[in-house]
């Protein structure tokens, strides 16, 4: 159905007109009918007789409400009357809301009395739209009722909502079962729904100044859906736009950015300890092969390299400007790096706004935007970029070279993503301090890793996100391509919100996260060590050609905490199939169990381990593998490794690459073999049977997101 | 009130005369008012006339239902009738009630019509009770209504419940809001409410023949709490009752195999790779000093020990005998350890019921029962105690004292104990293999536990618990004293349950777990790590005297992350004081931040940590900290750690012992320098912030539930 704009148009410039905020329900009305919102049949009566004729017109019972635009709170003011049930009831209805309106507020200017056919039966449901100031318009769904004002249990995706979204949003509630139909009761006609949330979804992206609105309740039915109250708030305000630069801009200069061919470090130095100096030893030590040019007012030369005064002295082309100097300079060199055409601030100082001195960082900003110059930070660490051996910190240099990129605002967490990867030998592509993020953001930087050939998984820390929106609409892209994982840390700390409607109310922050993480194929971490693993664990595995997991263990207890561990990560232990039941029993002892786990038993030697591993990998039906190692004298640790990475490296000859995970579980030296077994893809954890399996789980994950399964 | 006890025994003792496992209403009215249940007035009408007189006398509206041994499903069979509102309705229902039976079940015998006032308003909710294997009874508590049903909101306790549980039930379901009141509605009586749970329970305990109860639903209202509808089902077979040994008979055999003064090994061996050797050895090496006599029917020594054709032939006191022959011998093995007079047998082969040998485990454990002997296993590694400098086991050799003991039913998890441990540095008092636990179980081991000086923190891996009731007395005493962590495994993996009852179906196995383990004090971890971490963790901290919780970080990012962490563990963070505030802000700089984080930033040198710890330490207010550290040029790790260790130590000596957790971010050096702080008594981890304050969530739930805050 064709959605009637000018319709709407009318009734919003009229409230602005009158300067009102709060639509009126007839208004409200006219709205839905235009946006094909379905209401009860109707009317407005503007005297006791007129309003019982309506009634008998319309079939009773009815409900009669106040119309008044001084009247906010109908019900609080006496203004409902529901269960009106013929005509004599009905005069005498619109007596006692006249004379309750006028006792609750004697100046209310009453416009007549609603009077709206009463429906009964069906599912009480919410469906609502916020204006959120990171993600913008949002369309949200829940049940209706007490308990589930309670229970919170309420969803939200950006607006407008594809049909798929608006789908996902009756699947993705707690009581989701609910609208299915239980104890014998119809489900909903879940196409009205869905046409209903879409609606409200278009409305508000079409009518931005349209800041909150309410169908509560909406009656869903087994056929049809109608919204029985609808409350729409409008507000100017709620209708900006943030600007954002094109995807060939950002390209444009993060290709220079992240691979430039010279690089000057503005506030170089000869002295240790120094960053300006440190920055300098860990650029060349790295191994960068572009040129470096220090900028100092008097050195000559730095650790062998010649000096200059300023990068307007540099004859060459430089790409990257490395700040090294107190925050109360930069924005004089700013105004030399922007002169000289470089596309890229790294802005390694602190004292901006991260203490307050938000004048300073602004002023910076300006002058970077006059002349086009991205910034990085302030406030950071700097950026590590593997494929061109680059350093561009002062922080431990680090050059092992991997898939995964990763960011982190807080700088403590930079060091946490270098300590890791150092200790569990984890490769990296880039590196990169998002700071202050007074330009350059998550988004920028998705923007690039999409298009970068040496990185296959993202990994971000984020604190918020400036722009939610464009961080979902690029997140929503490359995560069809390559799984992003985010940790947004303060998820706990809900800001109180002041919202005037239920909807709004129900809007915790951290609950918008969440499903608009989830709506974009986002991985959400829920704490620093999960997005580390994740980061370390993702880039290795292969991407799952199908849903059915198969543990195969040598330790029964471990079999039945990596199931555990399946269904808190929703993996599906497949079902075992009688002929591939009794494959696997050749090869275990008559007292082991085949089914799922298979379980080995504990006494057994490497060729047990080899020959169902191997039965794993080659039959078509399985698609991924969870192995339980369990130390013994008989299949020592090492043992195992090497005939766990031997068997999946003839697989993979063969062209069979499926993902293997693996909890091994005994003395020290089950780390020794877990290293050798990640080191040839394969993801293995000591004295834990969660992990491994949590990181398969988020391997899923981001495959169903992508529509790869 | 004084329960009528010899009302509900005629009660039942009919019931079953008839052969009959359901009650009928106005039995089961019966039973409600021996134990102070209120039931809507009501009576018993066997003609038409009569169910008019009566509700005319109940006041209308009034509910009929028909009362019939043969119809189970009264509203199925046309059987209930509501909203009964006049004495010619009453007439004509009476009528209807009767014919719609004998519709549905033509010889079905009616025992008249219950006639009920009917009850209106107030609060939905459930109150029953199932028999549950390991258990015994349990009483439920949950809302009523389908949203409930759907989303498995129910509680449980043990039954007979204290006042105290049953003001938890009420606290302990997520929509426990809604009894409190909301949308202006009246709080419940809790005091009524949490009477029925108690009188339901009591029922059941003193009548275990009871074994399913429904009160489905109760109106609570804001005074009162009426039990509309009650379902009773009896089964003989629910009243079983398994026997236990006492506390006494437990600790008299327990504390001779935990410090025997001599150990048998049937099966030892001279021969390298044998477990008869390896046992050998591990005592030997261990450094255990009591006699060890090995068992072996032809060998003269081994190991430079003499050696015994049987325990029979050895003359002086054993107390220990530890297995290592094959399962067809133990049976006459075991004889003559039980001639011997032997408290203990720890039986480490395998191949008795885990394999499918349930006749031969049978016969071991009827021989040993015979003697008296407790048997550890079959089917286990053994085990470590390490105040003895006892290995009776056959795996690699463990002897770092410490105050945890740790206790496995998974072989496979028992060597995760052992590797975690060594790779950890965590000292041990015990690690027990349970295996098959054909006797010794996880009781007997906390009842030895309790009061062993030498163990302060107990934890414990477990598939099922043999007698969950005992498990839970037990329990419940020893975590008053000292932390016990259990890891349930098999959790997700819920049994289908036969159930009649509404309670029953709703009463998934491992809810049941998770309520009685946290009836019973017990901190139950949710991952193996998790035990690991907990058992690691909680030995060192000492245990907070208040919920006043301060984060002091150097970097903000981990700060909020902690602060995260600290909602995820129910943590409590201190609202700063405003002089307390001031006192921090003199040692941060300006543009730190006080309040809570105390966010020191990042560039500070290590007075400034020495000087906001000492503070923490200092202020009464303030009784635990957690810290998070910051790797920087100006206060490296190691530095961190000492100055850390130093203020510690410092108030510890000045009497002042609060728990101190850390997250350490940075390059690897952050590694070496928890080592150090763990050492000294601070629980700190690197690369994660949620770890140190999951186990310091650990210490403060024991401490919650041992009623020490």
């Amino acid at each position: 159905m064709a959605h009637d704009r000018k319709a709407v148009r009318r009734v919003l410039d009229r409230a602005k007109k009158a300067g009102r905020s709060a639509l009126s329900a007839p208004e409200a009305k006219k709205i839905c009918d235009a946006y094909g919102i379905p209401v009860p049949r109707e009317g407005l009566a503007k005297s006791a007789d007129q309003a019982a004729r309506m009634a008998g017109r319309l079939g009773f019972p009815v409900v009669m409400k106040i119309v008044s635009d001084d009247i906010l709170h109908k019900t609080e003011a006496g203004g409902v009357i529901v269960g009106v049930k013929s005509a004599a009831e009905a005069k005498r209805a619109y007596a006692r809301i006249v004379a309750n309106a006028k006792s609750y507020n004697k100046d209310a200017r009453i416009g007549g009395i609603q009077v709206q056919k009463m429906l009964g039966g069906g599912q009480e449901v919410i469906i609502g739209a916020v204006t959120d100031q990171s993600f913008g318009k949002l369309v949200a769904f829940g049940l209706g009722g007490v308990l589930v004002e309670v229970l919170k249990d309420i969803t939200f995706r950006l607006a407008p909502a594809s049909r798929r979204d608006a789908l996902s949003m009756m699947d993705g509630i707690q009581a989701a079962e609910i609208l299915k139909g239980v104890r014998g009761a119809k489900g909903v006609d879940r196409a009205a729904l869905s046409a209903m949330i879409q609606n409200v979804s278009q409305l508000v992206s079409d009518f931005p100044e349209i800041a909150e609105l309410d169908l509560n309740p909406v009656f869903a039915t087994e056929k049809g859906a109608t919204a029985v109250d609808v409350r729409i708030l409008i507000d100017e305000a709620a209708a900006n736009h943030r600007p954002r630069p094109s995807r060939e801009a950002i390209l444009r200069s993060m290709k220079r950015i992240m691979n430039p061919r010279s690089i000057a470090v503005i506030g170089a130095s000869a002295e240790d300890g120094k960053i300006g100096n440190s920055v300098m030893k860990n650029l060349i030590n790295g191994g960068y092969k572009g040129e470096i040019y220090p900028i100092h007012p008097k050195a000559d030369t730095i650790l062998g390299r010649k000096v200059y005064k300023s990068v307007l002295d540099v004859k060459e082309v430089v790409d990257v400007a490395v700040f090294a100097i107190p925050a109360k300079f930069c924005a004089a060199a700013m105004d030399e790096v922007g002169r000289k055409k470089i596309p890229g601030a790294v802005m390694i100082p602190s004292g901006f706004a991260e203490v307050g001195e938000d004048a300073l960082q602004d002023e910076l900003l300006s002058v970077a935007q006059k002349y086009g110059v991205r910034i990085m930070g302030p406030n950071i660490y700097g950026f590590y970029y593997t494929p061109q051996n680059l350093c561009a910190t002062f922080c431990t240099p680090y050059d092992v070279k991997g898939k995964v990129a990763l960011s982190s605002q807080s700088g403590g967490v930079g060091m946490s993503i270098i300590g890791f990867s150092r200790s569990t030998k984890m490769g990296v592509s880039a590196i990169v301090g998002l700071g202050n993020k007074s330009d350059l953001d998550e988004d920028d930087l998705l923007t690039y890793f999409e298009q970068d050939p040496h990185t296959q998984v993202v990994a971000m820390h984020c604190e918020d996100l400036k722009d939610g929106r464009s961080f979902a609409e690029v997140a929503s892209r490359v995560s069809k391509k390559k799984p992003v994982v985010v940790l947004k840390a303060g998820r706990t700390a809900l800001g109180a919100r002041a919202a005037a409607s239920h909807t709004g109310a129900l809007a915790g922050n951290d609950k918008i996260y969440d499903d608009v993480l989830r709506q974009s194929g986002v991985i959400r971490a829920k704490s620093l060590n999960d997005m580390l693993q994740f980061a370390r664990g993702l880039q290795v595995l292969p991407t799952p050609k199908g849903e059915n997991v198969v543990i195969i263990t040598g330790a029964g207890g471990s079999g039945v905490l990596l199931s555990d561990a399946c269904v808190d990560n929703d993996l599906s232990l497949m079902r075992m199939p009688k002929d591939l039941d009794t494959a696997f029993r050749k090869f275990i002892p008559p007292f082991g169990a085949a089914g799922n786990p298979v379980d080995i038993t504990g006494g057994e030697p490497p060729s047990t381990y080899a020959n169902t591993i191997k039965l794993g990998l080659e039959e078509k039906r399985i698609h991924a593998l969870i192995l339980g190692y369990w130390h013994t004298i008989i299949t020592p640790p090492m043992v195992f490794a090497k005939l766990c990475a031997e068997v999946v490296e003839e697989a993979r000859r063969k062209g069979i690459d499926k993902p293997v995970v693996a909890s091994l579980v005994g003395d020290i030296q089950v780390e020794e073999a877990c290293e050798y077994l990640y080191e040839r893809g394969i993801v293995a954890y000591p004295y834990t049977t969660e992990l491994p399996v949590a990181v398969l789980g988020a391997k899923y994950r981001w495959a169903r997101g992508a529509g790869l399964l």
